[in-house]
């Protein structure tokens, strides 16, 4: 077995990016854009116009690059993994239209959200479309193995969407069910799109198994940032208003520990805001100092840090080389990132 | 070519109905029924409840009955059938799911909607989950020409909804745009599942399409009925409040008519009330007599007897037999229908 591959912030650059993987992966994901711009196309003009407001806002690309990365890492060289990256961004993004009427966010990394600016209908009719067109995008692929991978991920995707409802407002979740809540809205999404890319590069169980490991322990790690950011970064950094989460009584893991830790004061406060919903002007700086106080941010970060391990520990066994050293290096800029 | 299947309402039978063609599908149809309790089956208890109350509101489950007696018609033995019926049935429940939310309706069939239970938020998002189950369903089937052909269905009915959108309010809409609207948003999925049914018995192009034929005539007459429906039947009957397409400014081909053949005081009417949406008291009763005053709601239902008609003789090449006389029998229903 090769030596886990591990990237020291402090030694290996001062600033881990994803500059090495775009580097890398930049050809692909030109293509997959095109892809992307091309197949959104509808002669229902609203379509198209929407859809790319979303598209165009500049995600990082993060699930379709992990799609590009796996393939490539277990040698893939064909054409087959531009359009399943493609079909990997449009679930993402037909999930992020309807969150964003689900939570009715009106900014998303600082730029009007769909149905702040269209209204809900068109959101969530277009996040329908979208969802279409990908399934569209893999049966035109033709593997039904893909096919199962991601039709399951979309629906454990869905299912963590409900739990999510469901535990907000209640400061009694657990903090296992809070990770089961991220594990299936946001790492299923990370991790199918990692195991595809062995799929289609015809790699034995293992390597798909090990993709699979390194997919989702990455999008833990991703969404525990995504929560800790909720409640430190700048709306300007961030690219999308500071407390949301805690405007929507969600409940994240810098919630459950600063509630853990806090005394009876602070308690009755997350019990106020959060569960009775009744939140006045000063709420949310005072969250932002008690998440922060009772240590509850740091304590996120290091636990996300492990999973971003985990997830470059999953790489061991492919070869050693430039993109398995971009694609460790994109696990700690998950952690390190501040948008 | 056998004689064309004709089933004169007067002659044949008093009062056509589905019986027959439930008599003849029934068992198949319980083994659909409940495989989509089965299958709507999550972890997440909510998505059951939620997905159940609509599911067992009772609806007629035609696109699954089409499913079912397209493949019996064609010769088909086997067992697919009633694992692709209750997948389209899935992805009917699911569009059913999101119109409510973008409709904002509160009753269906006589019932609250889920949103009016639930709330907007679990309805869109049990609405992705079917979604999900529905292409997991498909992929374990393992025919990507069925999958084709209903992930193309699903993006249509996607456009049909959010062209609908574009169109509602305005009274300039075009006859041809209205049917474009009502092709994509119901008879898509009417057509797809007839087609499935040959795909599945593997019989020639030229049977896929004459089933293709029939389920999209038949979902245009269906749709028509609809829309005629709204501004006729009781609420008791229909199961639907009335005047939800008007309240909604729903452009509909009752509208249409009534507006070509209106005078300028009613154009006036119709202007102030579904573009401009200012709606007051008794309006919606004066637009149920105007529409009726100018024949729009005959020559709406002479419309769907004609597309109803296209249907039947869809199936002439098909044995005759008590299947393809219950199925001639369900386009005379679906016209003369009151609910």
């Amino acid at each position: 077995m090769a030596p886990v591959p591990s990237v020291d912030p402090d030694l290996a650059s001062p600033k881990p990016s994803l500059d090495a993987l775009f580097d890398l992966l930049g050809p692909d994901l030109v293509r997959v854009n095109r892809l992307i711009i091309e197949r959104m196309h509808s002669p229902v003009a609203l379509i198209p116009q929407l859809a790319g407001h979303i598209v165009s806002a500049g995600g990082k690309r993060l699930r379709p690059l992990l799609t590009l990365g796996a393939a490539r890492l277990c040698g893939y060289r064909g054409e087959r993994h531009i359009a399943l990256a493609a079909a990997v961004e449009f679930i993402h993004t037909a999930t992020l239209l309807h969150d964003d009427v689900v939570d009715a966010s009106e900014l998303r990394r600082g730029r009007d959200t769909a149905n702040a600016v269209w209204g809900n209908k068109p959101a969530v009719l277009v996040g329908d479309f979208l969802f279409a067109r990908s399934f569209e995008l893999m049966v035109e692929d033709g593997s039904l193995r893909v096919l199962e991978i991601l039709s399951r991920a979309a629906a454990v995707i869905a299912e963590g969407e409900v739990a999510q409802l469901i535990t907000a407002n209640d400061t009694a979740t657990t903090e296992a069910a809070y990770l089961a809540v991220i594990e299936a809205k946001t790492a299923a999404l990370f991790a199918a799109a990692a195991r595809i890319g062995a799929v289609i590069a015809t790699r034995p169980e293992a390597e798909e198994a090990a993709l699979e490991r390194f997919g989702r322990n990455l999008g833990i790690a991703y969404q525990l940032i995504d929560d800790m950011l909720d409640f430190s970064a700048e709306v300007e950094e961030l690219g999308k208003s500071v407390g949301d989460d805690f405007r929507d009584g969600k409940i994240t893991l810098p919630v459950l520990i600063a509630f853990a830790r806090g005394d009876a004061d602070e308690r009755a406060f997350w019990r106020r805001t959060l569960e009775a919903g009744k939140q006045e002007a000063g709420d949310l700086d005072r969250a932002i100092r008690l998440v922060e106080r009772r240590g509850a941010l740091a304590e996120t970060l290091a636990r996300a840090r492990r999973y971003a391990g985990d997830a470059a520990a999953a790489l061991a066994s492919f070869p050693d080389g430039k993109l398995r050293r971009a694609l460790a290096e994109a696990t700690v800029f998950t952690t390190e990132r501040s948008f």
